[in-house]
Parts: C-alpha cells; structure tokens; sequence
C-alpha cells in the first residue's frame, strides 16, 4: 500500500529548499514570501494584497470516478479561497489554468465551470484570467487567487507565544473520512446519516467570514487553514513562530458521524482527525485570558463552532496528549510525496 | 499524424465559453478580465497591477528527452514575463506551482530550480509562493506572474485601429524550427550555423525593456506577445479591436539560418513564421506617420530589431498577402486541442 518515492525529498523539503535559493527575497513591496497559506504584498492605501496558488492533479488530489464534475468545481475555488480567509483577508480575484485530457467530455467540462463560476460567485469573486492547454494523462486544475486585508489585520503563520492556546474551527477529520468512504465505493446520497462526511471530501467550505472574524477581533495572534491535517498544519505554524505545540486529544471535535464511520471500518478517528487533511477550517492560536471573549464572539456571530485543542510552549515539534500517553505527531499529517 | 480531439472544443472556443459564462465581470478594482496577455487590476498611486499564468505539460508543450533541465526552467519564467511585457509592464513576483512525476530525479530538479531562479534574478522577479504536488504522469509547472505598469502606459490588444501599421519584433518562426529540429534528434551546440534556432525554442527571451520603450513611446496602440504564431496572435489582436488585418509575406523577418534549415528540411519558412509560436517577441500597431520615429526610438535604444509586416483593416480576420496571391490565415497558428 506504501509507495515511498526514493529519487524526491518531501515535499516540504523541496519547499524548503526553494526558499533556501531565494537571496534574501527583501524586495520592495513583498511582506511576506514563502511561508504562509499566502504571498502578502503591499497594496498601498493601508491595504495589503494576498496571492496563493493550489493545484489539483487527476489521481493525486481527486478521482473522477467519484467526483461530481460540478462539486469539483467548487472545490477548486475552495480550497484556494481558504488561503486567503487563513490570512484573515477577502478573496477579491482568481485565475484558473485547466489542463484537459483529450477523453475529457464536453459535458464534464460545462458542469465543472457551472460548480467553479457558481462557487465564484458565492465567494465574490472574479475570474480575470487563467491558461486552457492539453494534459496528455489526466486533469489538472491550478487556481491563483487574489484577496487583501487591512494592515492592522492580517494574520500570519508567525505570530504564535509560548502561552497561547490553540484553537480550530468545525470539526477534524470530516474529508478524510469521506475520501475512504468514497474510495470504498460507499453512495452518500443526501439523507445518509454519513453523507456530511462525503461532502467535506467533495465540497469543503472556506472560512471566509470567520477568519475576517478573527482577523478583526484583536485577540488571536497566528491563524492558517487546515489542509494538511491538524498534526502537519500545527507543525507549519510552530515552526514559523519558533516555537511547540502541546494537543490535548479528548479535545479534538469529531462529529458523531465520523466515529460511527470509525467504529464501523475499524479506524481510530483520531488518525483521520491528526493525518486526514483538507478540512479546510481555521486553525489559530491567542492568549488563554482571551478564550471567553472568542467564543462569545464566534457564538454571537453565529454559523462557526471554535474549539481548544492544545497550547503553544516554549519547545519544538508538537506533541499529543492522550489517555495517559503521549507522542510527537509533527508532520505525521498527508505529504505529497509520501502518500499513505 | 493528426490527432484532432472531437469530444472537446477548441481551446479559444473554451475560453469563449468561459467568458461568456461570467456575469459581466465588472467589479471594484478590475480594470481588463479575461481576453488579454495579462489581467489588469487597479493597484493604486497611479499604478496598475498586471496578472499572468502560463501552464507548461510535459510532452505537450515540453520534451524532456532533449530540452535541459536549467533552460526549462528559465523558460517555465521567460513565458510569463512575456506576457507582463506585452502590456509595457515590469514583472515584480511569482508563484510556482510544480507537478512532480515520482520518477523525477533530484539532480534534474536542482538543475530545473538553478534555472527558475536565474532567470527571475534576470528579469528582477521575486518568488513569493506556489504549490508542490505530485503528478502520477508527467511534469507539470504552472507559473503565475506579477507586474504593474503606469496607468497611461499599459498597451492592450484592443487598441487597433484601421489605418494602423503592424510590427513584430525580432525574427518569426525560430522557435517552431528550434522544435522541429529537437524533435528530429538534430543535435544543436553552441557554435553550429543553427544553434540560435534550438535557442530560440528552449530558452526564449521576454522583451520586457523594448516592451517599456514602446509603452512609453506613445506611439504604439496595441500590443501583445508572440505566443501562438503570428497568424493566431494577430486574430486575437484583431478580434479584440474589432478589425481585420492584411500581412505582407515578403515583409516577415526570417532569419536567414531558418531559411537555411526550411531548405534542408524541404519546408516552408513562411509556415514556421505564421503558425509556429513561442517566438516571444512583441506584435504591435501604430499609425503610420509613427514609423520613422518608432524605428529611430528602438535602433537608438539598440539590442531589438523591429519589423513593419502590414497594416489594419477595417474588415474582420488575417489576409495574408505572398507571391501576387492571398489567403485567410487567422487561427491557423498552434492550437492545444488539434496539434498538426
């Protein structure tokens, strides 16, 4: 079931490799380079500009086999879109690369762009441009989207204090659960009592506006969204804040249909909720005086649950408390070149 | 040899599609969507921004049995700087987004970031972000580019107008005998007669500096990039300013190792000038009471050659006029969805 790719480093090896050949990369303009969920430019009048690319290949990020062409289309703005909320900004304009296998039919391709531009429009966003060339295997799908966010607000990966607690939005573990079930063949119409866990797999939602939320509360200090799963995402975000992460595993929210889902395949939900990835809530950290007033705000504001999974310490690396024992998780989450 | 795909529409017919499908895409902040080199967004203090994203897929738009690591990284930049060029804009920032096939080896890849970052030092580009994915195919890299231009310099396409002569600079058709000559296994070192057609193909040039001299020049009306091959490129700069055009075969820059390899190869140069693409160099109008000052401006400034080679129309489509004999030859260029 493994396949360990020998000739490649990880993926975020390759990343920080990319980084290390940038000289310095002080250049007018640039806040912030690689990093972050987001590129963050100066955009003058007190704005900044944030710029982010994810790419999605055929076999790798979705299977055609169950991916409705339309829900795909959604989730190519989605996910892109989720950078921009893990800043705290407002996504503003996209721009969309296809590369289309020659088999791909004319009707794939007119439900595909009805999800995209529907999605587009739910977000606000424009599309301005984009690249439409031939891919001789499989589809690719590469998005550039642009937002911005007042200078006082944005959010960084960075900012992280010994001492904060670590929070995250909705619930953990939701896709991956529904990616097995839907690599396992299982239908998920509307109406089964699984069929949420299909749809976080299929159609994720970004957090546009509880990041704009917490962005202009004043009371959290690092944020980014969760696509590579808790343990990877938190290891990210302590590493650019030099700092650990200490995560309480009673604390992680797991909806009630994923650990049915769990019992019934004989998987611990746990697993799903620390490695599965591309839940695509906020994960964000803030001083533990500020915690009531958090959640009273979120409450207020209605349509998120934020909850404390953990604290920032002074160490390194994250570690996971849970039923007496613990273990260091960092990184444990979905690498792309070191797939499960 | 024809591979026509029926399932599929034509890319410009896919674009089409995708443009009409946005809702009139007028919203704060974009100034030129879908339909030019670049997107064009206000950016505030007189300036505009500029977007471009280029995909390149292995075996469809590169070949890594003979195009060499470091240049195929200093194209993956030159084509999307290209783009900032062709509407008189200087490239600031870029996002990488790389498919990695597993079979990729390390070296190549250090050699492939060698180049990437070479060439962005070159045209003055700061890496800011992008996405590594693996590719269970091929090697896929999609480049998205950020640049600005002053609000009363930026050259779109749609500025033609009848009466307006066209220029092209720099040699036609080098790129495509490049290809050609790769594909056949010739061998293209430095030093053969030929080697600046290989050249021409593997690593391109973006005219960034005559594309500022133009745009500041005051001169020119309409501008674009050499992308697709003079016959495709010139219908687009035509469709966008609602006229025709009417080329002059004997006007075309051919460099003369091109007519030399037409020769040996038993093919028509004029084929590779109209239809090849990936020449990158600049097609633009001016009136024609522009020319003398537009020759002087760009010999003055030295390192380009411009070429007048006919003029706009106030009918629809690309004639071309050769040998006392014409014929219509818009959209005959590269096309991604039927390769010739």
């Amino acid at each position: 079931m493994s396949h360990i790719v020998k000739s490649l480093p990880s993926e975020r090896r390759i990343i920080e490799d990319i980084r290390s050949r940038l000289p310095g990369a002080r250049a007018a303009g640039l806040v912030q380079g690689i990093g972050d969920d987001c590129a963050v430019l100066v955009k003058g009048g007190g704005l900044l500009e944030l710029v982010t690319t994810d790419t999605l290949v055929e076999g790798v990020h979705f299977d055609l086999g169950w991916h409705p062409a339309y829900l795909l289309g959604r989730k190519a703005v989605s996910v892109n879109v989720s950078d921009i909320a893990a800043m705290g900004g407002v996504p503003c304009f996209a721009l969309l690369a296809l590369g289309l296998p020659a088999t791909l039919e004319k009707t794939w391709l007119d439900d595909f762009l009805a999800g995209f531009t529907a999605a587009l429009q739910e977000y606000g966003v424009v599309l301005v441009g984009g690249d439409t060339v031939r891919s001789p295997a499989g589809l690719l799908l590469s998005v550039t989207v642009l937002g911005e966010v007042a200078e006082g607000e944005v959010l960084y990966r960075h900012g992280a204090r010994p001492g904060d607690e670590v929070w995250v939005s909705g619930c953990l573990g939701g896709a991956a659960a529904g990616l097995e079930l839907c690599r396992g063949g299982r239908a998920l119409p509307v109406g089964h009592p699984w069929a949420s866990l299909g749809r976080a797999h299929l159609d994720p939602t970004a957090q546009v506006r509880l990041g704009r939320l917490l962005a202009t509360s004043g009371l959290v200090r690092a944020m980014m969204d969760l696509s590579d799963g808790l343990a990877t995402d938190l290891a990210h975000l302590c590493q650019e804040s030099g700092v650990g992460a200490e995560v309480d595993g009673a604390c992680l929210p797991l909806a009630d249909e994923l650990q049915q889902a769990a019992q019934e395949l004989g998987r611990d939900p746990l697993d799903w909720a620390l490695a599965g990835g591309e839940d695509y809530g906020l994960l964000f950290t803030a001083p533990a005086d500020a915690a009531e007033e958090l959640v009273r705000l979120v409450a207020r504001a209605g349509g998120s649950v934020i909850s404390r999974v953990g604290r920032i310490t002074a160490g390194s690396g994250v570690v996971l408390f849970h039923q007496g024992r613990s273990r260091r998780i960092a990184y444990q989450g979905y690498d792309h070149f070191a797939v499960p």
